[in-house]
């Protein structure tokens, strides 16, 4: 925790709702600190404005206020898909991926504004809180975190509520009780966690889901899309070239209609719990699958099956906040690497949740039907190199087999 | 290839087909040898009269034929489904887990009957020659294993039908002519390949699904099911203790109705090659999202992470043929050892192709509510603990960033 | 930290030496808490009854001291060697494997003694302190630690020896200014580090080696030796059998007496820094050859493989303290089941610093001189083979060549 | 095997010596085809004008004799030691590396010459066959490559013999009967192989080793050196630039004078049985320990302990042959990621076999003393955090002992 005195400016992730607007005037008054705000599109579907004049309205004269959907996509959701990155085998990562880039905005206005420390509203048992320092750790080591959640005294919402009345910081009557869920949203996905749905043994209740409609009351006819590559990441929907960003957001609206994209799932934090977790990630379930299907024609068998092995354990650094650390870079360069040929068209349907690959096509393809076809392959193949093969490889378990006097 | 004249007798793996039948004339003839057969119910939903008929009318005289279903799923399938087995991020290596079985009674039979040899079909293409043999040798390392495809100078499906005719082998009309794809089925799945499946670029007919209905055609309505688990084998259907093959069975069905359990995946096979393949894996792909979601909140997270990281390099060996390979049991003692409190309930609800689990409950579960609760937690957690877990993971990071002068 | 009031018994890793003294006379003082000491014979090579006395001498009726060698080596180290595990390459970890047994007595001792809470002398910068707790607490979830270290308020040595005095602990005079280096020993090895070393650009003082002889000091004639071993145990020496700890021990003098076993690492801490540290390990580095060497003709290919890479992870794993951790028992399994047939002599030849094999033999070797052979090797291994193995282990990279234009 | 009649011109692998002359003139009777020489000097200590001289006097025209020993150094010997690579925990790879560039160097030459097919003189059962022909394969996939050893009917070296003499090659005396063993070398290793060292249980005779003295003949008196590294890479010694060859080389004189690097190995051939190797590597055994001991003071944890437990695939792949394979790319990719602040100097003390690190300095050093010194760090560290460290670490520990009963 930073001394209270050392601190003199504090730039702070700010939504403008009410737990930020609480942290804001509490950092004001605790640290006696100046306070910046920043406030990012990250496609969380908010408008932004408000937070401006939120913050206005509690006295901040520095505010910041961004789109990053763009940089988002391009420089942090892209590359993490180029390795098929799921946490725990199913979680497609959508918050983690997303508190590295407000870190690096968050120091980096701290620098633009001559602060000492940045702020975040992350609670002490999560695993945002984590992913949030150690970004800002590994870009700024000299950098102050503060985390009000781990320090105040605010016992229970009540607590929480009597401050921000006592500090005129308004309170509206839906904010008055507690919520019965936690929502974090951003262009990849949204996720809901905590109170209605702290028991893994419940199925979560239908209002819980806020970004996709159900597979049963998706369309009756399957819509059939075409996405295609460029160097693993995907450029064009139907033929049309998007930008990172537009593209996420149409296999969104793609994904939200036809029911594609809810998890719930029982993960395990890096600071040691488990927890359970609704996902919603439309638009990203059908990118993983689309990435899979070009690849399966287009990358050689050996870096395919080094990327599966290094997966888990990519993703395991994401999820627990190591996005900026070397050895993240270090599988980076590997997976970057085996993307170069990752190129080419990808058919897709659409249908009450499901994501079926119909077609995949590449001037870049490695696969032959000269040489897997039953019928005469021109002599492409030698069958009888298949013994030789075998023979081989065979060799040890034989010797094996010798020994142990099978 | 074995040695003609060192061969007096061959078990052959039969299924009283016609490719298996011409086969097993072809070793009358080419090796001069008395032939066994050896014909497995694995579940894959044909008669096994019919070959026994047609193996006497072939004049052999030792003829076995078994049910092994229950081994089959026992000591294969639910072992494997216990690492979450997926080759390539997506099949569930429902051929590849039956082979080993087929080639261990096949080495059993051959001694038993005092043969020399085994003979199977498998082409010298594929990956079944491969599994089929290193089985064999791993087994029993001085047997002689005859693959024909490898060795007859049959040149296409008209020779074959020659041979044949020529030899009183029966030849229905509709084999005549060759089949418009090739097909292996099992308790586990069914698996579709060649012909008109040789494009990747084209969805495959209809007519190719053969063992489950479409999304499309399934229910409006969802099914909901119950599965309990024991030592991360699943032992019971709603409530109801199963046998492991009718458990299965009961799933395929349960699968079958709703639609679950389709995939068109091009692969990389072991001989080098990459092949287009239609699996149907309808029961297995229920019981692989309700064994991740055991084991989601029964087991350690050092535990799941660790089989997550090791669960390709297991598949990749089962698919490669290894299954008797001894790293494959390294792994296997690993993950065993993983399983021992994997217990408790599944609920899952199926619906046009969806499986989605609703709840998971053990009394071996390792979830806590009081840990992850956002309300007062009377003290399980220490928030303030997180401040020094975050400080020290971040030090290295601090290190590396003043070094490298961020 | 546990809190004061609540701590009633406490169970001491006592040494009887001036640290753990003033440990125990504060734990007295500031937790008013009953001291039930604890002291260890791990082959450190020093005597216990001083410890008795001394712990007498400051009014402690509970004293445990135990030899626990044996099981140190038998239940510890050589579980660990199997793996042929090495921290960072080089370290044999011989103080982190020592750590998970002493919690685990401590533990032990609480439940017999009733204690709720445990202590141990390491501080609050090193590795010491995770081992002892995250084994404790994986013993005993409940149980509570105490790391003075990390809670008195002493700012240096002047602090401490006032402390001592005013407490009537006899501070003998070599004890009052601090040692130049910090040591740690058990019949593993022995480590030093700190003060004089913390320059790792400088070679060590001489009197730092208090374990070998260095290879210059050792004899200039070969000393040969002959391990036996069984289940990747060393089970006897020359032809004799030993129990665990005397070989290890055996071993130790003949690795001193050869200069064997001296290692200069600059290592990363769990806790994020990077150390320097001087370790002897004269018996464990004869051992990981031998063991390396009789593995080489016992174990199949594939297992030793897998081995190789699970080693690092499985060392880490002990050096961060996870010992009792159910990651490290599934790694376990797997290495286990690995070392079934590891069993034969290995033949060495000591030399100044020198491990060097010049022999092994076994019952259950899979080297086979015919198969190896540049002779005629009477049809054992058809030649002819390899080319078919090399053809279809090229076809991918053929395909890749094409395909990229070479 | 390359059809006969197909293969017009072939670049042979030519050491000038009994052996490939035998070839060369085999591959003109057998296959009629033109015969190109290429000669390489890959630091293997020979002269190579008396294999152009043998090349004349059998009438080749196209005679290419190469320098490589800079590339050999550059390109493949030090992007392997990035790696700190050693197969099977031990083989510094030697003969492995050596290949890819001459099957390159074959490859380049038939496009230059017009050549349909490459030929070398590795035997059927060894390692190089596969790394030759593998590595040719992913150059060039239409190349023809001949491997006379697996071709010819010659069964025995009084075969081969007869056939030199009938074809007027010189036979000196001292090639009449078969070589006690057989040798590689390069400016990386020497390895001796077969024969006489054929069984692991005898030491090897004295007359193997011909690139190193034995640490009983080295001096009585230390060397001292100093490397100097840049990027992971050796660039000085003893202060003084050199180039990559030159420095390996005055490693080797180096090495070689104080008894260093010598191995005797039982290993696993990729073809499926176990030989036994005996390897001098002078300097890279110098190179190995200086480069870890750079690395240790600037990689950072996360980067060096991704790099260990990705070395042994990393390795397995050079041992079987696949340098030019994509997936060894991928890896190279992520180790040369890890290296770009991996400078400075690494002192070493040199004694009758011994290498002893004792000093590491580097301007990119990431030791930091006042982190790690048992004396006031002056707020550097905080020993406090490492309480909510270990308790974070500990919970899910805790959490399974408290389910377990513990």
């Amino acid at each position: 925790m930073a001394a209270k005195r050392d601190v003199k400016k504090v730039v702070l992730a700010y939504s403008g709702g009410l737990d930020t607007s609480i942290i804001l005037k509490w950092l004001q008054n605790e640290y006696g600190a100046e306070v910046v705000t920043f406030t990012a599109d990250l496609g969380q579907g908010e408008e932004l404005e408000p937070a401006r004049r939120k913050a206005e309205s509690l006295g901040i004269k520095e505010i910041y206020i961004e789109d990053l959907r763009e940089e988002f996509c391009r420089d942090f959701v892209f590359p993490m898909f180029r390795a098929n990155a799921q946490y725990e085998g199913l979680y497609l990562l959508g918050t983690s991926i997303a508190r590295p880039l407000i870190s690096k905005r968050l120091v980096e206005i701290a620098h633009e504004t001559g602060a000492d420390a940045i702020a975040h509203g992350a609670t002490g048992k999560g695993n945002d809180q984590v992913r949030f320092e150690l970004s800002a750790y590994a870009l700024d080591p000299d950098i102050k975190v503060i985390a009000p959640w781990r320090e105040w005294d605010f016992k229970s919402r009540t607590d929480l509520i009597d401050f921000a009345e006592k500090n005129q910081i308004l309170v509206t009557k839906d904010k008055r009780g507690e919520a019965p869920f936690s929502v974090d949203a951003n262009l990849l996905h949204s996720s809901s966690e905590g109170k209605v749905l702290e028991n893994p043994a419940e199925e979560p209740p239908h209002y819980v889901f806020q970004r996709t409609v159900s597979p049963e009351e998706a369309p009756d006819k399957a819509t059939v899309i075409e996405i295609g590559f460029e160097k693993g990441d995907p450029v064009s929907l139907d033929g049309k070239s998007l930008r990172p960003h537009e593209l996420l957001a149409a296999l969104n609206d793609l994904g939200r209609d036809n029911g594609i994209g809810r998890l719930d799932l029982v993960e395990n934090r890096f600071v040691g719990m488990k927890s359970r977790g609704i996902y919603e990630t439309p638009g990203g379930t059908v990118l993983l699958q689309a990435h899979r299907a070009i690849e399966s024609i287009t990358l050689d068998r050996g870096m395919a099956h080094l990327k599966d092995e290094l997966m888990p354990r990519y993703s395991e650094l994401i999820y627990n906040g190591f996005w900026f650390a070397p050895e993240r870079l270090m599988l980076q360069a590997a997976i970057d690497k085996s993307q170069e040929h990752v190129e080419g068209t990808v058919r897709l349907k659409l249908y009450k949740g499901n994501v079926i690959v119909i077609g995949r096509e590449s001037a870049k393809s490695l696969y032959s039907d000269q040489l897997v076809t039953f019928e005469d392959d021109h002599g492409a193949y030698d069958q009888k190199d298949a013994a030789g093969f075998i023979r081989l490889n065979a060799l040890r378990l034989r010797t094996l087999a010798k020994r142990d006097g099978k």
